[in-house]
């Protein structure tokens, strides 16, 4: 059971995503937060110190949960694209069940906000697939490619294609998704 | 030479792309947006219906733009290779040049202003690109994909790759180019 701290925590970070979403992170005042969050400005405060410290916080909050849901039931002793292939499908899904994260993520990354977040505390939540991708390359099994390209060709379009906003026409069946994950795969294997 | 009316286009354009990507959809105003062109509300109206006309028109200004600079000499006679391997650079630079029209098609985009924007009236400005796709389709040379696949396998990675605020470490020398291009095409050669 979670106590009502973290449930207080959580509701501020839903708010923070909704409002942003909806009138951008300039009109996004940290009372507007409360407001949403259904809590005082004064509670607020107690989280988070400033309107910055709580959109970096938001934002490395989804990395953290989604490195949790795509990494999940990965197991070592399994051949590179099996385990590559699983986190490709998790993100997928997940892409496609929360568009309101990757809105969110998508405008975070693009606003002079994304300086404010270190880099290794966001790959942090990803050190698992890290070594997946280091072991791929020595065995020869993918591509010399740093973390930038891997995420540019192997990552994003599985989060560009299942958002139904940006990909109206695709249909997301198992042989579609399926048909999809074989151009990522073919993108970054040798 | 362009005409006055052209430059005061163009005006309008840039003041609205600036301005979104500064503030938001939401709090950028047509009054505002008309202080940042120098230009007076009563004059932005004779171009402009109201807010959503003038958001969804500078989208598919910056479309069109792009489809003149994706496809500038472009030559039927080339390979399939050849030709989308022309267009894929010419988009890495364009968006690595243009950052910001990149932050605001993102934007827009992922806002439900994209659901005011009819998907022909963008493609006709991409139209020469279908019919290589096609043709490359036809002749077995690329796989048999959607534009949705496409974008979000071919386009968009080297969207994401030459925005210098999404992959901070990915240097754009020619050789890093080439080799990115070379997992585009990997992902749609057949």
């Amino acid at each position: 059971m979670r106590t009502k701290d973290e449930v207080k925590h959580d509701a501020i970070i839903q708010a923070t995503i909704k409002l942003v979403n909806k009138i951008g992170f300039v009109s996004s005042s940290v009372s507007k937060i409360a407001k949403e969050a259904g809590v005082s400005p004064a509670t607020l405060y107690i989280y988070y110190k400033n309107k910055e410290d709580l959109l970096t916080s938001t934002y490395v909050s989804i990395k953290q949960l989604m490195g949790k849901v795509l990494l999940k039931e990965l197991d070592d002793s399994q051949p590179i694209r099996d385990s590559l292939k699983k986190i490709w499908l998790n993100l997928f899904d997940f892409t496609r069940e929360n568009p309101e994260y990757f809105q969110f993520t998508e405008q975070f990354a693009n606003s002079p906000y994304s300086d404010l977040v270190k880099r290794t505390e966001v790959e942090k939540y990803f050190e698992p697939l890290s070594r997946i991708v280091i072991r791929g390359i020595e065995q020869k099994i993918i591509k010399d490619i740093s973390f930038d390209v891997l995420r540019a060709f192997y990552f994003h379009p599985a989060m560009v294609l299942s958002n139904a906003r940006l990909c109206q026409e695709f249909k997301s069946t198992p042989e579609n998704v399926e048909a999809a994950f074989n151009l990522a795969w073919d993108a970054i294997r040798l």
